[in-house]
């Protein structure tokens, strides 16, 4: 699906030729209510950031073939289709700078059943757009949750246009929701895990964490058992396997405020370490506020890896436990009292020193985050200390943006592509 | 595609059940952020203009069986996945009447991996849904054209998204925009065309009129000749007719303020007419604001059919000609100066008594409007009138939705149900 704003959030970034960056590109989708012949095409003013060029300027790619202005006015076998987008190139050396950019664009097209007079359409558009530097090569990859598109994933967007979103912005792990994304859970068809595989390899995505979940009141009258436990543990294991992903979450039902997770936990995921050996998949609890990492529950799975000794169970850490401050607009299904903030929803704001310590145990980082601003300011969680942490660590793994601010149509996907300017310009940084 | 809105715009009508209508339906889609076992489904509450159903007695039907809350907190093997919607039945004797319906619900899922005592969570959710009755079944067939989806469709709708919606609202007739729908135009793969003919087939839906373009200032500097307007119109008529349409209305270039067609449009029908005649398509121009009935523009083709005696050359009314009320929101390309009006925009009132005279002429016409109010109140054109002329006059022929007006999301879908009720509801009345 194309995004209804004109100027999509997809395509916007630097063009590179023989080694220098001549340029960047933003792709459109056509303003007019049907498609056109490339000949009805009459140029494009840019604006980015008040720098201005002509409508002369701007080449225009379509349908695979890239046009002058006078090439395309004179051209006679080439469309602006409505479902397709048009990538228009404007020269400029060095390119844009990594981050939020303002574009503004009039887009000309000739309608000849209007009026001559003003048969030349201007359509004026405007949007910001985020220009994500390449990953820095080191030892944090980088990948996304398609939690990040709730809300607009089968709405206005597909699991394809995630999996389009992540490759355009350079990242190259994607994380799923095994019960959110798997069509037919917990049996899809062939055709759709064929058709996975290939869009895989198409995106050049790598199959990072499945999220799974252990629902202990999945009847309203009894609490599941441990045999049902590990059946479903070993259901998402085995999916999970033909899916190609190495790690499974399994999130376990709780029994406090502060996430203990329910006693059949140790049971269920001992009986099925065998079979995470045998599929080669870490399973990793998740450590998500309001749990923090120095509490019994964290203490247990840790206590849990010394007792099996297995290199199938490690930790998942979900950064919104280094939050400082609160965020009081992302919480569906949450209801508050007279509009206050319920406690287990206060900034945790763990210590980052505590991650170093238990970095040999960490498989898996949820980079969760809420808000960042136009000058890439995260408002909630301290990136530059988690790198850092991470870097001096020698930590190496995937950090999978997981979105959770307000659920606005697009906002997900426009703060992911922040997130990712602002985590790899810190990661680049000396 | 599934709606933004987790009240789906589909969906919303009544039951009917042994001839007697008992109830409504109306479909959600998954309000959490993962696809849900149905035993963790925990009831719904229901308000329609302030009457409430308590969350134990609305009906669920998921994966296409149907549950009441209790069957469904037992269930084992049924799940609401995110991108399914589920269905929720009401019982109320009678149902709900014609047009636009205040809905609100609240659904309450169990969510195991919250703290206890807030993981039933309430989602609450609020939207205005519009119940379109049965078309009366006399001379006037009801369509919609895809122009009504402008905006919507490929960002939030696919075509088939635009067919179901048809479909749903009872219409027959689907109306394209040749150069708008047709992926690959103009040679789309026979694989679109099979998928094309079983999408009409699935929705029972009838090819009505296909809308072409005779772009006359295809080139900048030079008009089209008649030679290439005669391609391009035999072109699309081939293309119609393989795609099952029976009539195709050409849109000429025009050299006027009051949409004179360039002189070419003659020549170029005339060659065309053995050809239209051979596929048994009507070729149909369309009277459009500005051009009033009572005008040269269209006292041309009246004279054209008189000449040639052509069964397959016929008008096509927009009924934007007897708008009364200036809309100001909904031209997107159109500059104005300080704010004013351009004067081809202002309303042009024709009088419907002139429709009575041109009756046998009309092939079709295309229900353009701009705002249906929710008192199904039609701010701009006066539908009584038009469809007084139409029974009175004894014309057969499609009614096919034209919205026109602000291209907010989902807006047009909205806006199309309310003109269906509308115009039924005239239709029907004695």
């Amino acid at each position: 699906m194309l995004d209804q704003d004109i100027i999509q959030g997809r395509g916007f970034g630097n063009v590179v030729e023989n080694g220098e960056v001549t340029g960047f590109q933003l792709q459109l989708r056509n303003p007019n209510y049907r498609g056109t012949a490339g000949s009805l095409l009459d140029g494009i003013k840019v604006v980015v950031d008040g720098e201005r060029w002509d409508e002369h300027v701007p080449l225009w790619t379509l349908q695979g073939r890239t046009f002058t202005l006078d090439q395309l006015r004179a051209s006679t076998d080439v469309r602006w289709q409505l479902d397709e987008p048009a990538t228009i190139t404007v020269p400029k050396p060095g390119g844009l700078s990594a981050g939020v950019h303002d574009i503004a664009a009039t887009i000309y097209l000739r309608r000849p059943y209007f009026p001559p007079p003003i048969a030349r359409s201007p359509f004026p558009v405007a949007a910001k757009g985020v220009i994500v530097p390449a990953a820095p090569g080191g030892r944090l990859r980088y990948g996304v949750s398609t939690y990040s598109y709730t809300g607009d994933i089968y709405t206005s967007m597909t699991l394809e246009d995630g999996m389009a979103d992540i490759a355009d912005m350079g990242a190259t792990g994607i994380e799923i929701l095994g019960e959110g994304n798997v069509p037919g859970y917990p049996e899809p068809g062939p055709a759709w895990i064929d058709a996975w595989h290939e869009l895989l390899q198409r995106y050049g995505l790598t199959a990072t964490n499945y999220g799974s979940w252990v629902d202990t009141t999945m009847w309203h009258d009894r609490d599941l058992t441990a045999e049902e436990a590990v059946a479903q543990i070993q259901l998402d294991l085995r999916l999970a396997k033909r899916l190609g992903f190495t790690s499974v979450r399994p999130k376990f039902g709780v029994t406090s405020w502060e996430l203990d997770p329910h006693p059949i936990w140790a049971e269920a995921v001992e009986r099925s370490l065998d079979l995470a050996a045998d599929l080669d998949i870490v399973i990793c609890p998740e450590i998500h506020s309001p749990t923090p990492i120095r509490h019994r529950v964290t203490q247990g799975y840790l206590e849990f890896i010394e007792r099996t000794g297995s290199k199938h169970f490690k930790l998942l850490i979900d950064t919104g436990i280094f939050q400082t401050a609160p965020v009081d607009d992302g919480h569906e299904g949450v209801e508050t009292e007279d509009g206050k903030r319920p406690a287990f929803l206060e900034p945790l704001a763990v210590p980052v020193t505590d991650l170093a310590g238990i970095l040999p145990h960490v498989h898996f980082i949820q980079a969760k985050f809420f808000e960042i601003d136009d000058d890439l300011h995260d408002l909630h969680i301290p990136w530059h200390p988690i790198i850092e942490t991470l870097q001096q660590g020698g930590w190496s793994g995937w950090l999978s943006s997981e979105y959770e601010g307000r659920r606005e149509p697009y906002r997900g996907r426009d703060q992911v592509r922040r997130q990712h300017a602002l985590l790899r310009s810190l990661d680049a940084a000396p």
